[in-house]
């Protein structure tokens, strides 16, 4: 019999009626002859009310026992969805992280996962159970304490049990009804993507589009897994998530672009009149490095100056931005710069596909796109599957939508909300 | 170094300002000089809170999954008392029921505690830190699933505790400042007791006082544990309470008398006219028993009728009325008696002490007490500690302040409140 992992985000299990109905959606897919292992987040607002909770204890509280404290919000409604799946007459039993075998290291907060043994999960499957397993948690393999897998830990902890099975697929139910081709709040003719590689989603959620959390990808790429994210509010067969090595089985309806995301989170900072000589960038980059900032884009300026010197653009998360900037003033005299600009009011906007490797006409096309609707480019970089401009803030959505029509994505009518996963 | 057990109530931990007052008595207790062990309760109506929830999903819930579910409670208090702990600069750790070694047998609700293997908790004490231990909940040895010791788990969980740890007390802090000699509400001369036995604790409780768990005391009575029940919100000594054999090293207030409790959780049943030949009895309780209800007294009538009748009277639960006497009514052709009545406005008043053993002028004392107020007696029944009267539930106030006053109990000032532990 085919097992099937469900993965379920705290929306669609705000409340009792969630609870039931997922439940249910649970038990028809039982009843359609599958075995079925569940992955839960907290229900809603939980988790949060949580750490609110912690936070007017004190305002650094202390990882292990956050970790303890967190994972209640999993355990709630794991026994819930397990109750309600009981009362629909199916057997169903529910195990914390520690008991399904999530076994990590020991960083709190962002543990990774070291192995998985779900010797109990694959014996309640095997006496006829539905096994519900809490997402987002785990136990550290040497000193038994628990973890969290940090952000989109649930989707993790649905792939690796999804792997450590050998599941026919890995089923991820949010709150819409798939993968978009763009943000609809910002490109209202997104549509719905049915397949898409493994890879352009990790390009997609590092561009910005709030889909699938890269951790939960990377794993399913690197084990194998098929994911599907689809609504649990809806029957929609959703957006299959496929190896790339698998590309031949699925119907490229997007032969060369898969979607457009935009990213309105981060800043750019601009040293002008870095001496141009060896070691310059290393030692800027040394400088950023130590304040823990995660660059996204660098670009040194080709014009060099005659009088021997150059500048470097970088962008970095908003909230990263004031510091760095600090700690390269507080080094003005070791770089030798003449002038920091710190610019918060940026945007980037990506075109991502795994057909653009071997379609030369896609940079043209972009750029061609932009200056049709009068925008100007700030700032470019490329992968082997996309292409990122940086741009004035104001203007994204405008670019998002003249590239999003230039490469043909525009679906017949206007999309409804888009992808957004819980933890 | 001596270690002290602690249990904090949910009343006592009802929100983070409850918490971090906790937290500090903790300390004050380590810098005292000792080593700290704490078992806490859910916060407030958390656990109120989650069997909602629960019965908002079905209104029979899966017993392993609802003890999945509560146990929740306590994970956010230790977890939330821990990080309180250290936000005071002390090393504290805190631990499930199953990690802390609370091996039980596997009834959910009202598991048995099994065995204790506090090994973690002993390895965390020696390293100096403050362990804390979720109240209420153990894991079954046979299948490691969580399960909960029923009401009065925390207690019962610190007491067990102390024990497996060779405490030199265990002190049960809750929102009074003690055992009284009756409740305040209805007796508001009662006074606070300094120090009681564990066996007239233990006929306190069962004559309906709300003080400490009946299960908590006699497993500190078994194991030897001396208790101390006193408040969290004020410095006062509280209530000793001490194993009988060593009631000679505690200065004996009140030579005689504990105290009085009254309880007006109880109906009667009368069935009248029943044959009186062997074996009427042993059927009647028979059809009694198979209801599952609690009998507390029971009284056949002395003066037998002349046509070889007689009546028997038992008190139990209200909640097990109605189906004990229907079932009575369903079995009349086999009991053969004239006829039932159901009384559910009757109280009962109970005077206990251990002095009463070598007292002979007690039971003369309290009836001449009940005469002057003019009070009539129902129901009689004794042990070698205590004696019960059953009368309405109109003057069971007035029952208890007369007797109270009889046996001199009555204090200078009114008492504040009385007792009430949390689960």
């Amino acid at each position: 019999m085919s097992l099937i992992v469900q993965k379920y985000g705290g929306s669609s299990v705000a409340d009792a009626e969630g609870i039931r109905r997922v439940a249910k959606r649970i038990v028809d897919t039982k009843l359609a002859g599958h075995d079925v292992v569940v992955t839960v987040s907290a229900m809603g607002d939980t988790t949060d009310e949580l750490v609110d909770l912690a936070h007017e204890i004190t305002q650094q509280p202390d990882p292990r026992e956050f970790d303890l404290l967190v994972t209640s919000g999993e355990r709630i409604s794991m026994s819930l969805l397990a109750m309600a799946i009981k009362a629909l007459g199916h057997e169903a039993r529910s195990y914390t992280g520690s008991q399904a075998g999530m076994k990590t290291d020991g960083t709190h907060g962002d543990a990774r996962i070291v192995e998985v043994t779900p010797d109990r999960i694959r014996a309640a499957v095997e006496a006829g159970a539905i096994a519900i397993v809490a997402g987002f948690q785990g136990i550290n393999v040497d000193t038994q304490d628990i973890t969290t897998l940090g952000r989109g830990g649930s989707d993790t902890t649905a792939v690796a049990m999804a792997a450590a099975l050998g599941a026919e697929k890995c089923e991820i139910y949010t709150d819409v009804d798939g993968i978009f081709s763009a943000d609809p709040r910002v490109v209202p003719k997104a549509h719905k993507i049915n397949a898409i590689s493994s890879e352009e989603v990790l390009e997609l959620a590092g561009s910005g589009a709030k889909v699938l959390h890269i951790r939960a990808v990377e794993y399913a790429r690197r084990q194998g897994v098929t994911l599907i994210v689809r609504s649990s509010f809806s029957d929609n067969p959703g957006t299959i998530v496929y190896h790339p090595d698998r590309a031949e089985e699925f119907p490229l309806e997007e032969a060369t672009i898969a979607g457009v995301a935009h990213d309105l989170s981060q800043a750019k900072i601009t040293v002008v009149g870095v001496p141009d000589v060896p070691g310059s960038a290393a030692a800027l980059f040394g400088i950023v490095a130590a304040e823990g900032a995660n660059i996204d884009m660098i670009v040194q300026n080709a014009q060099t100056q005659s009088d021997g010197v150059t500048d470097i653009s970088f962008t970095l998360p908003k909230a990263s931005a004031d510091a760095v900037a600090r700690a390269i003033e507080n080094a003005k005299d070791e770089l030798g710069y003449e002038q920091l600009r710190l610019d918060d009011q940026i945007g980037k906007v990506s075109l991502i596909g795994a057909g653009m490797r071997s379609n030369i006409g896609v940079s043209s096309t972009l750029f061609e796109a932009l200056r049709d609707a009068g925008i100007n480019i700030d700032m470019i970089s490329t992968s082997e599957i996309r292409i990122s401009i940086v741009t004035r803030a104001e203007v994204v959505a405008e670019a998002a939508r003249a590239i999003h029509a230039a490469f043909g994505l525009d679906g017949e009518s206007e999309a409804v909300v888009y992808a957004g996963t819980g933890r």
